[in-house]
């Protein structure tokens, strides 16, 4: 029956991942009162009677999110806590805990693994993240591996996709695009190994960017710079899919518009240099590159003085009225109208 | 380097799946006073002030734990929550919360995620559990599926498997063996159909333990049972990989050793039909045979006047000291010695 290539049947590509798990779950009820928050934001909010608990998976599949020709197993590990770190860090919460499912075919040796639970121990230990459980099993071809973290905040603390008002400035942490374009360095010297074994890559004038990708961060430092500069913001969300992407979630669940800034996008001299050998736009790197795992959140115009000037954080825009759409303003001073860009993992 | 066969490498068959897992995460340290359970019972414990919150974690992947030529999505959906909310029961808490996460190749139309959806959503409609999150992606190969389940409690009714004492009753729920016979019937009749599509199975006979395998419940009526009839399990675990295994972990953690009793053993006339057709020892069956879902506890051998004669509960046993190890008392009087055989996916 599942071989059935009827022309009635709908592909997932079709879907793409938010409209399918949306697709999927829109008819599942809510039983507890427990449960404050459910599937539409970076994680789900339960509270058992104390602080609140906040809980974030994430799946990484060999193939599809990561290629192991170049992604060191230890750094596979890191990041892959880092995915799920920073789902945390974006409802300004501390993260404590993880679980680690893991599925790998017999062609992995035990040493292979060993080298994946050092990069995760590596950021357990700096992160300080208690392992809680996990599950590990064999695959019928290649690794997989799916990571649940869970975090404590108080509940006014929280901080939600919903709040960002019409007049909030946009901040971004960090800088943009600098993992996209590793990946892209990557596979251009993947593609000349594959032709000359023998050449030898030099890959110093691109140091930053292969680090962006391969061994991210989670920014656990700006929900405490946040809370030295006495700035709550409106709603926060972490950039895994792209700058645009992230923008649509929270103009959709907050119903406003936004207005961001060409010029004001954050760019590292590196992410500049290497798009103008590409010939890729470094706006679109910035807008679409996805995996930078920054903070993008809103705050109150009255909060412009608390945020501007800090080297960490830049104000690339303010939230506008809903029907006022999502629009870049380039550097031209022309207004055009961004698309959220999430990746599809099934097209 | 991955696919090097250098005989230096350990395979992973060699430690199986408990050898591994602890193999991988001994050196893991604890930082969070909230973590007040981690790796090695059905569920690990936290607490954020308020009630305590347990996890647990798994993982099913296609043509390892599941062969969807039998088992229906819907089914599989169904029964990937009971396995988790399994665990949740086995401490003695209440299963609230799901996230799940999906790997589907393009293979599957969005049609058969429906269906698998259909069954997630009766476990979730059926056990009053909300779905607060998860991932979808697409695989390389097949169909994978991670469940996270969350659960409540008060911190002095979790039930661990480490508080049997010496002289501890021994006590099942239900039937065992059921799923693992289930299973062996499926596989003939797949065998069959191969040889011949034509043929009508005819299943009438196998019902009962047809549904153990592709329906099974997750036992969460008995922790409410035990509440009624006022007994505290000292320890609890549920079977999933057979009751030989799931004793081992309890007189491991416990520092005891047990005697069960051939004689005691609960099987349906089924699971001892069947195995006198496929000329199976129903013993080793029940012994060995995991997917059961059924609870293993011990209470204190004063509670034997509430347990006894209850149709949901069998006793079939007692702790020892540690040095008595683990036996079995056969029908004709004979003691032997119990191996825990739990299911390795890797050999």
């Amino acid at each position: 029956m599942l071989e059935d290539k009827n022309t009635e049947k709908t592909s997932l590509a079709e879907l793409g991942e938010f409209g399918l798990i949306s697709h999927l779950t829109k008819h599942f009820k809510i039983y507890n009162s427990t449960t404050k928050k459910g599937i539409d934001d970076d994680c789900a909010v339960i509270s058992a009677g104390g602080k609140e608990t906040l809980v974030t998976t994430d799946l990484l599949i060999e193939g599809v999110h990561f290629d192991l020709s170049y992604m060191p197993l230890k750094h596979l590990g890191y990041k892959a806590v880092m995915v799920n770190l920073s789902d945390v860090y974006a409802m300004n919460a501390k993260a404590e805990q993880i679980t680690v499912s893991l599925a790998v075919s017999n062609r992995f040796p035990l040493e292979a693994l060993e080298e994946l639970y050092a990069g995760i121990q590596l950021a357990c230990d700096t992160y300080k993240i208690d392992l809680i459980g996990g599950d590990t099993t064999s695959s019928t071809k290649g690794m997989l591996i799916s990571i649940t973290a869970i975090g404590i905040a108080d509940k006014e603390d929280i901080i939600y996709r919903n709040g960002a008002k019409a007049t909030d400035l946009i901040v971004v942490s960090g800088d943009l695009g600098g993992a996209y374009l590793g990946l892209q360095v990557l596979e251009r010297e993947k593609q000349v190994y594959q032709v000359n074994p023998k050449n030898q890559p030099d890959l110093d004038a691109y140091t930053y960017i292969i680090e962006r990708q391969l061994k991210p961060e989670a920014r656990k430092d700006i929900p405490e710079l946040l809370k030295e500069l006495g700035v709550k913001p409106t709603s926060m969300i972490d950039i895994s899919d792209g700058l645009s992407s992230e923008l649509f979630h929270i103009c959709t669940q907050s119903k406003v518009g936004c207005k961001i800034y060409e010029d004001k996008l954050p760019l590292d001299p590196q992410v500049i240099s290497t798009c103008e050998e590409f010939n890729i736009d470094s706006t679109m790197v910035a807008l679409s590159g996805g995996e930078d795992y920054e903070l993008l959140f809103t705050v109150p115009i009255s909060e412009f003085d608390k945020i501007k000037g800090n080297p960490n954080l830049s104000i690339i825009g303010h939230m506008t009225e809903e029907n006022q759409g999502m629009n870049l303003v380039t550097r031209a001073n022309q207004e055009i109208a961004l698309k959220a860009q999430g990746w599809n993992s099934f097209s």
